[in-house]
């Protein structure tokens, strides 16, 4: 039945089935699941959904599935379990295992020392290969991802890297020593950025890589498995903030938790359209001689809004990437405003012709075609600075960088728009 | 010099500094750098910059470059050399290299046959690890990321995968056969989904998996290298493709190909801003008789799209993740329109109340209260319906899924506020 069927399954399958249940159907097959795999599959999905698993599950079955975990693990899972549990399964771990769990749990989110685990083989530098080769053999199963060997003093200090390929490429009877990588070797340490680990796993193509100290002692490892996890993690935090998600949503989350996780930046949006119904609100006077300013005012503002949004989404993600000096500043800022003026220009134009078609009124349209190119001029301006000023001011460039666009164009159209039109056509 | 400290970097940094300068300085960085390492160096810059190196160099260095290449990187780079620089460089090859070049530039751009190489190392069944062991210790290096052999009989065809973790824990005597894995061995052909292939390597962990044949036979290999690079590139264009960029644009582009980038999305935007200015000009009596509808109006219509985003971005990455099944529609819209009548009568009671003191009417900060809740459960339609549908044909249900969801809220907004305005008010 269904029960054998998800024993035969990948702990990572079985995480996407409950993933994609709504609450019920997914308690139901959280119960078919062995227990003793329990750990492994908690690991696996998403946030929202452990947070459901683990809220029907007693103390007992949580120390249990803890239990079953290595440090670094337990380290991620350890935020959603219960004070008491985490008490519990650090009392039955061993000196090593609490040394570990309390190192893992230290590093902050987005650290190396929060992706890192501690399942790695060291060697000597002075044995030869077969020596190497017949310790091997020892282990019943080599740590995951296992691609270099860890070449250490007695002390554990890094001497350098030795792959698997040059092992096994290599004469048995060569020294360590002299086959293993000393120079160039990439290291981490437990305090460096997540996101700049990621970069170099991507631009050297790495599989796994030494965590050290600073006194280059070997204390960990960190794994391309790791390293894609969290760049997905965080391309997918990236998507889902831009339209106002703060955080991973459980699509079967109950409304009041929906609710919960969006109103912030509804809140936000409120006070920004508020602004902007006011500016509009003190130009009352000249919509009523002139209605039709009211017509075509929305699209000043919304052209202007969506041209701002993709100046400053391309700067943000050249600074993600790393590609922007704050030296470039002038010249971005140079040949954004003049593909702001060529399309204020042309399509301010083309609905400057449109208004004076529809109005009967030329003057209206030049208004129009004027406040297009202002506001676009205002858009690009603002798509290049505030990005920029945000990093100077070691502020993150992205967070939020839509609402603000966004509210200037508004605000800024609105203004542009009907005070033109109040010098010129009043 | 400049020169030296170039040729000691490797072939990504030097991908990323090119990036990151303009157009001049790179072009005098790039004819610094050492011509044999055009090649490897043209693979890892971003599409807009090779473009711009190439446009720089001349036939018989195209040549050079990619007669460098292994065929699986000349199929990525053919694109973007002219055409007979290729019919050269595949007349120099030989034929199990035309063969394989062929193969790579046959498949389309988001398959596996796109992303995988030519690089593995293939051992028979029927030998010992022993004769393994030596066989390897032949070779002067393993192809990148070699995490395995894969096992093949004398016509190719997959029999199983051994590891270089069972070679190297495994008393040698033993045989391939006895220590290989024959069961659910993962691979790929080269007709999947590069997607598909890409949740595999990340929910298995893997390093590397065969890509075969019809017929079962091993014709190429994926590896995490080449995996991680496509979930960036993706990541990479879903988040440009919510501002409109259609491409990966060069920040130091010139001002007329960012145009070209950009124009098609802010002219798809410009005829739904028109839409929504002429259902507004439908009104213009109403609002010529109360004016506090013209600034009360935006608010009504940003907060929808406000909201309809939040709500489509979720369901399409959702969708993108396989999280929802059909079955599952009408448990979501229900979720929705709760979300979004809460929201309503909250968020619209405030505003109601706001304009009822800003403009003394009670009736008019009743209608903004019913006209916010209702563009609001709109919203919340759509941005479930829209995406559903779109897979349901058969559609991208991400592409453009924000200007639809805002032109339909933008529109549907002005058209609830002013009609209710209009029918209970004037
Ligand atoms: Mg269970
Ligand atoms: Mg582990
Ligand atoms: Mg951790
Ligand atoms: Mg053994
Ligand atoms: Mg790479
Ligand atoms: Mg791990
Ligand atoms: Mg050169
Ligand atoms: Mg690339
Ligand atoms: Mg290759
Ligand atoms: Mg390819
Ligand atoms: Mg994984
Ligand atoms: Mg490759
Ligand atoms: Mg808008």
């Amino acid at each position: 039945g269904l029960r054998t069927k998800l024993d035969s399954l990948h702990p990572a399958d079985i995480a996407y089935i409950l993933e994609a249940l709504p609450r019920e159907e997914r308690l139901y097959v959280w119960d078919l699941v062995k227990a003793e795999r329990d750990g492994e599959i908690l690991l696996e999905v998403s946030d929202a959904v452990r947070e459901s698993l683990i809220e029907t599950m007693a103390p007992e079955e949580l120390k249990a599935a803890a239990e079953s975990l290595d440090a670094d693990e337990l380290a991620d899972l350890a935020p959603d379990l219960p004070p008491e549990v985490i008490q519990d399964v650090f009392q039955s771990l061993d000196t090593e295992g609490r040394e570990q769990l309390r190192a893992a749990m230290s590093y902050p989110e987005d650290s190396v020392g929060a992706l890192m685990d501690f399942d790695m083989v060291t060697v000597r530098e002075d044995v030869s290969l077969e020596v190497v080769l017949r310790y091997l053999r020892r282990f019943d199963e080599l740590p995951d991802h296992t691609d270099k060997l860890f070449v250490v003093d007695r002390e554990d200090h890094l001497k350098g890297i030795l792959t698997l390929e040059s092992l096994l490429i290599n004469d048995p009877e060569l020294e360590v020593a002299d086959v293993m990588r000393s120079e160039t070797v990439i290291s981490f340490t437990p305090e460096d950025e997540a996101d700049e680990a990621a970069q170099a796993f991507e631009r050297y193509d790495l599989v796994s890589a030494p965590v050290v100290d600073g006194e280059k002692r070997v204390i960990g490892r960190l794994t391309v498995a790791d390293v894609v996890d969290y760049i997905r993690e965080e391309s997918e935090a990236e998507i889902l903030s831009h339209a106002g998600l703060r955080e991973e949503e459980d699509i079967f989350a109950s409304v009041w938790s929906s609710v919960k996780n969006r109103w912030a930046w509804l809140a936000i949006n409120l006070v920004t359209a508020f602004i902007a119904s006011r500016v509009i609100g003190a130009f009352e006077g000249s919509i009523e001689k002139l209605v039709a300013l009211a017509a075509l005012m929305p699209i000043v503002a919304g052209i202007g809004g969506n041209s701002g949004n993709q100046t400053i989404t391309m700067i943000v993600r050249a600074i993600a990437m790393g590609q922007v000096e704050q030296s470039a500043m002038n010249r971005l800022l140079k040949k954004e405003l003049g593909v702001a003026l060529f399309n204020g220009l042309v399509w301010g134009s083309l609905l400057g012709v449109l208004a004076w078609w529809l109005y009967g009124n030329v003057e209206l349209g030049m208004v129009m075609t004027a406040a297009m190119t202002l506001n676009l001029l205002l858009a690009a301006s603002a798509g290049v600075l505030i990005p920029m000023i945000r990093i100077r001011l070691g502020a993150d460039p992205a967070l939020g960088s839509s609402v603000m666009i966004t509210a200037l164009t508004d605000s800024g159209g609105f203004f542009i728009f009907l005070g033109l039109a109040t010098i010129f056509l009043l």
